[in-house]
């Protein structure tokens, strides 16, 4: 398989700063989190930004649907903030490019005790493995389809959307 | 989704014994791995042994069986040691259950600073999500099928059998 | 030896919050840390308050003030905010108990991996035990008398105040 | 204060290997577990040696005490291994040397989740720039005269030793 890993920032990446005493973005965990996965195959790791996902432009995610686009592999897994993880989706969905593409994210940064990041990315990389072309979200153990799905704020969930219901429908 | 989650020991499951200095079995860590990994739908959690995969017999193999047998779910996650991962996964396939069941472990303790723990059960959570039934083995993000992979135990990696080769013909 | 040690909240104690999205207050991890330390002797803990010291006004250090007080220890042990640590020094000062009293507390929260909160809390103790009565601060394995001491926010470190210059006499 | 800490090995500094399913030696951790602590002075960190107390010979002990005497420095921090951290302590205060050498250890690896490696280290430190000159052991945030203390290895913990009953004289 080929695959692509694509940092984009989001909780998933957050640093604590001693100084500022606040969670702030640095350096990308995404390599020291593949290392740990002791992954078999190759996988590219592309840090494309570090920001967190409620201050995503279109400019950004304009520049994720670019990089899904000029990525030599045909499975992709972003790491990305939560909040905003379904509209970034809905940009690259447009895009209608022939290729595996599954958003993450973490509810609690990859640095913390008790952090969800590892168990998100992997179910995120064996998501990309199996699933077929499309865009898909990978959270709490399950793949959702871009347009099937909606971040539950209030409960820190992600949750299906009854599509086949009018208001629903895209 | 009804899914089980049969912890056996293994590598994944054990403790650090300070006064015998050495890693050890104690309570399963799995019910605060599942806790962490914020999965949204229910799963029923069982603790059936915590042994080392080196010391399991065929009564040990035979229990695992029976309990995937008698479980209401259909999809089942087992955590298990990785040195007879392959051995329990026959010997659960020859019961030809109905059933989607996905075997994982760790190279590193869960309670060690860089285990791959967490990694494997979401993507072992996620392969059962998604596999047909049958028996896999979910290690490094890859599904493999119960009779195509081996453990190559000087490299610590779970690797192809190409099953097409007379010699590995099961 | 009689010891007790106060939580006060300060970055040593604060928690991520998966919904805020921000390191906010709950629990106090002192108890944890205290068992993980592994101590030999009854050491009694008190979760005095939780707060940021920069939120820290006169009632709370007259709170924590009030509690060396009525303790019946002779050694106490506060963890407290970094930012305002030396004025709560100060205040408890003032009271000239007959105690030795050593503020510490974290750069790093204590679940954070790279947290400094077990290796202070380490000095402190050993600080308390070791010191005459009075007040003292123990950050960067150094013990600071109260007055002696500040921090550099810039920095993120406690530095000497030369002592005997007329614009730092007390 | 001029500061070096010598890590000899021990529990304190084992790694997991995820081939051989153990806790080997690898590079010492001390100088991460330095970096860490957010020690504002300078302080060497000299690697000697990476074993088990319970593999040490007399000629382990006497490099020990030879890397105490030509240290620059007057206090030393040795990071060892618990089961025979008494008698090293014992070798080294042979020597009389007019230097202040604290001994501690941990009851569970620093990779490991619930270490106490960070507080022993934080205990010993402070213990270091306070004591005397002499041998000293800091465990349990506790700072026992080299002579006065022993292991109890059923219990897991360093207790006193009443030496002023005669079996317990030197």
């Amino acid at each position: 398989m080929s695959l692509r890993i694509i940092a984009t920032g989001g909780t998933f990446d957050k640093h604590y700063d001693p100084l500022a005493g606040a969670l702030v973005f640095g350096e990308s965990v995404v390599p020291a989190a593949v290392k740990r996965a002791r992954l078999t195959e190759a996988c590219a790791i592309e840090p494309l930004m570090a920001i967190d996902s409620l201050d995503m432009q279109d400019v950004h995610r304009e520049q994720i649907r670019a990089a899904c686009q000029r990525a030599p592999e045909s499975r992709i897994v972003i790491v990305h903030g939560t909040d905003t993880m379904c509209e970034t989706a809905a940009v690259i969905a447009a895009a209608q490019l022939p290729k595996t593409i599954v958003l993450t994210g973490a509810m609690v940064p990859y640095e913390l005790a008790g952090s969800d990041a590892m168990f998100n990315l992997g179910a995120a990389i064996t998501a990309a493995r199996v699933s077929l072309p499309g865009v898909w979200i990978a959270m709490h153990a399950q793949i959702f389809p871009w347009h099937a799905v909606r971040k539950n704020r209030a409960a820190g969930v992600f949750e299906w959307v009854d599509v086949s219901r009018p208001e629903n429908a895209g």
